[in-house]
């Protein structure tokens, strides 16, 4: 992963045609020529404090401490592409084994070292900040080590896998078996088992696969004083599960060595398929009806009108693209909302399902709009992290952010949340275009995914998010949605996660990681907010 | 309910014709006059500790006290019909509101008197044992008087209920709306909302329903030290799930004084049918075949050769039945299984559904025996536990235990229980009808229900169940099972509980316990063993 940026540095990642002069004239003027991202020699680094010997490798290198400093975030990036760091880990351990793991948690406690655990490093909301708490050193634990596929159970459906595995590198495992997990969040590429699983991630297929916290039915997790191993049985009624405890933990309760995932036989077919929608509140209805009468689709997204337009526009002006606006046009949908759909699985099996919600979207006016919007969607479902990078040379903030809600919450909580980040950057003298999708769908409601861009305020670019995300957090908690669907709560959502767990709920949090994690050495100031 | 034993003390419980003579003739010599319960006024209790006033209305009548000292497991059947309880509470406290739940908590936490929450009294794990742990005295507090349904959102699936509301009061006041709850244990007709939420039920419609922890969305929990208010969100990825400690956690963390459940349209149709599959081993496989194809009924129940054969010998000497017999042995099913396959929704989605089971069961040999074993099944679905008294007046142990496992590990936990409750009953001269089915699917296993009748050791009857259950519960540990697939963990099942969670596992919940109630007066000695 390029420490600057996205991925792979070699990775193509010039826009579209077009797409500047478009935000320009959207946002106000761009930087024409895109600023590089410093060289890694230049950049300043605090002295690392003295580490004594965990137990595992480690290293103190410019190189290894900057590559994780920080997760990959808006601000992240902000602070990575300034030259300046002010915090990275003192250094970087690569425990081998989960006795590794076991050995650096007991020293670390022993010695009063924080310790960070560190998966793909693909965090959106702080969740990786090096951050000391009342320790005197801190240490980016990665786990890149442990990276196998430790045993499959064809019979149960059930594989464990180790943390360090990345998505396509568990994926490539499982398929060599005929499985699958299904699991295809946008950081996929990058991000890895145990970072699922310890942030509750959701894919771009979860409405289908379920959720990452759905798909965990074991884990076996290591704390500096103890360690649970809990099996994949069956949902029970032994007791409160402690399995939704650890999923969604942030690494503050313990370090994930191991990972009993649901798998399921890689599909026969993939179907990805556009459909148009009359409105932003038709289309969430029909999502409703789809879902409500088990007919959701595996991938199900509905954009916007201003999504929609972004994206008809960023398509560029070819001949198809004009001819499917005049299409919708004419057939009434001039602000209409784009849906992609996506179905995996038996060719008959699938037939049928495509039917049965094809007749739902009818029903409300939906149009179909063939596989080519599909097919567009599933070749640029991983590429959003590479062009933000761009759009960040060129002075454009590019940040999403997601919440949820119940469906009768829903109208609300996208008015809310879209007018506070139009009012707060309008007000900065930044007026954004603010993009939004419904990105995951459940019985009782719907996750809705914003994309927001400004013009970059240049050396108040931090204070300028801030007042973005402040805006959107407190609107968010106003409409009673939740402080985060999928991208977890790390340090950016803490202030937030009261309003929803409430006090009492808190200091359970506090008190199970004060049984398991008595010196406080894990994560620190992640999740929770400060006592 | 029968102070004595299950539900109306009117309702018809005369065993169908036959019966007595064919348990005779399987168990050894039964009472052929039944012995009829003692008369409540010759019921001895304990003196009454003193009560300060709590605030709430309380009573400390004999029939009060009787009538909340024990569940209704076989244990407490056997105690209650002693004559002589050895535990009961020293008053019934019936809060009108949630504000007096909270009044009692905080009163009895300062004057240090214990609480057990009192739903429909239906546990069968020992839930409810009037404990009174360090404290002085012990209350019962009956949740009757919170019966409300507080709000319905029909466009999210939502409905908010109070604790107090039995199964059939919940459905009615759901149906009125055009909605039902789908959750049908066998406890229906007595069992409350607030137990199901904290027990972690399972219904017999469960596999399509979704256990009672999945239909709850939302609680409100109060604790002598907090309150804890978790709105019906959809799932994410904000922290740890509290609703997943909440559930299941048996009154020990706090009162449940509302429950946000998901509910769903009343179904068009209710189709419940019957198949015989040659042998258990490829009935399993066949309901394996039907979770993981994403094909399951709604009611899923596969009874092994010996349940078979008893019900069969129990459906009587009619032409049809022998009829059915020969059938069946003529297809090679001599010694095979009957299953319950029930479906329940729209007509056309029905049909499909319908086929596409059978497509699968006939795949693996199953034969289609119409809707008569279906209805035989519905009619009789509630009826076991007042059956049960009667067989207790005869002299015969009727008890019921339920574990789950993966798909991989379903045969060897079969194997494991049954010899454990064979061997264990047989040694002490008694030996048992051993009676399994599997009753609920999922992806990746399975739960079996294990039916034992056996002639009552006279003046030993609570040894003889000791034995039955340890083996049972060893054995279950032995095989990787849980303890528990729905009947909780209560007293019963807390000594097999540090094999499942962990000793770092408890150490959590007794330090999210010591949180919510410092002084330890909810509950005492259920779910945790001691510490």
């Amino acid at each position: 992963m390029a420490w600057w940026g996205w991925g792979d540095p070699a990775h193509p990642r010039a826009l579209p045609a077009g797409a500047l002069e478009f935000l320009g004239a959207e946002l106000g003027p761009l930087r024409p020529e895109p600023v590089p991202p410093p060289a890694l020699a230049s950049v300043a680094l605090p002295e690392p404090a003295p580490v004594p010997d965990l137990g595992a490798p480690s290293d103190r290198s410019l190189a290894a401490r900057v590559a994780r400093a920080a997760g990959r975030s808006y601000p992240d990036l902000v602070r990575l592409r300034s030259g300046a760091l002010e915090r990275a880990p003192d250094a970087v351990l690569t425990p081998r084994s989960a006795a590794e793991v076991a050995a650096v948690l007991a020293r670390a406690a022993g010695a009063g070292v924080a310790v960070v655990p560190w998966g793909g490093g693909t965090s959106v909301v702080g969740g990786l900040d090096p951050l000391r708490g009342d320790h005197g050193a801190v240490v980016a634990l990665d786990l890149g080590g442990l990276d196998r596929l430790l045993s499959l159970d064809p019979c149960s459906q059930l594989a464990v896998l180790e943390p360090g595995l990345r998505g396509p590198e568990a994926e490539a495992l499982l398929n060599a078996r005929g499985f699958t997990l299904g699991h295809f969040p946008q950081s996929w590429e990058y991000a890895s088992i145990g970072g699922f699983a310890a942030t509750r991630s959701a894919g771009q297929a979860s409405t289908g696969y379920g959720r990452f916290d759905q798909l965990v039915r074991g884990l076996r997790v290591l704390a500096p004083d103890g360690r649970l191993d809990l099996t994949p049985r069956p949902p029970n009624a032994a007791g409160p599960d402690l399995r939704e405890l650890l999923v969604g933990s942030e690494g503050i309760l313990g370090v994930i060595t191991e990972v009993t995932v649901r798998v399921r036989p890689v599909p026969a077919v993939q179907r990805y398929e556009g459909f148009s929608l009359p409105d932003f509140e038709t289309g969430a209805e029909a999502f409703r009806a789809l879902v409500q009468a088990g007919s959701a689709p595996d991938v199900a997204r509905l954009s916007d009108p201003e999504e929609t337009r972004v994206a008809l526009a960023q398509a560029g002006g070819g001949a198809g693209v004009r001819a499917l606006s005049a299409y919708l046009r004419l057939r009434g949908h001039r602000a209409g909302c784009m849906a992609v759909l996506g179905f995996e699985g038996e060719r008959g099996t699938l037939a049928r399902r495509r039917e049965c919600a094809a007749a739902i979207l009818r029903a409300h006016g939906g149009l179909a709009l063939g596989a080519a919007p599909g097919r567009a969607w599933a070749h640029g479902r991983f590429q959003s992290p590479y062009l933000r990078d761009t759009l960040l040379g060129h002075g454009v903030m590019a940040e999403t952010l997601e919440t949820a809600t119940t469906w009768s919450g829903l109208a609300r909580l996208y008015r809310g949340v879209g007018d506070a980040l139009r009012e707060a950057l309008a007000a900065r003298g930044t007026p954004p275009l603010v993009l939004c999708h419904i990105s995951h769908l459940y019985a009782t409601g719907a996750s809705l995914y914003f994309t927001f861009l400004a013009r970059q305020e240049e050396g108040a670019e931090l204070a300028q998010w801030r007042a973005a995300k402040e805006a959107a957090g407190d609107a968010i908690v106003a409409a009673g949605g939740t402080i985060t669907h999928h991208h977890a709560v790390g340090t950016d959502h803490a202030p937030w996660l009261a309003a929803e767990t409430g006090e009492a709920g808190l200091r359970v949090l506090w008190a199970a990681k004060a049984e398991l994690d008595p010196a406080g050495i894990l994560n620190p100031g992640k999740l929770l907010p400060a006592a």
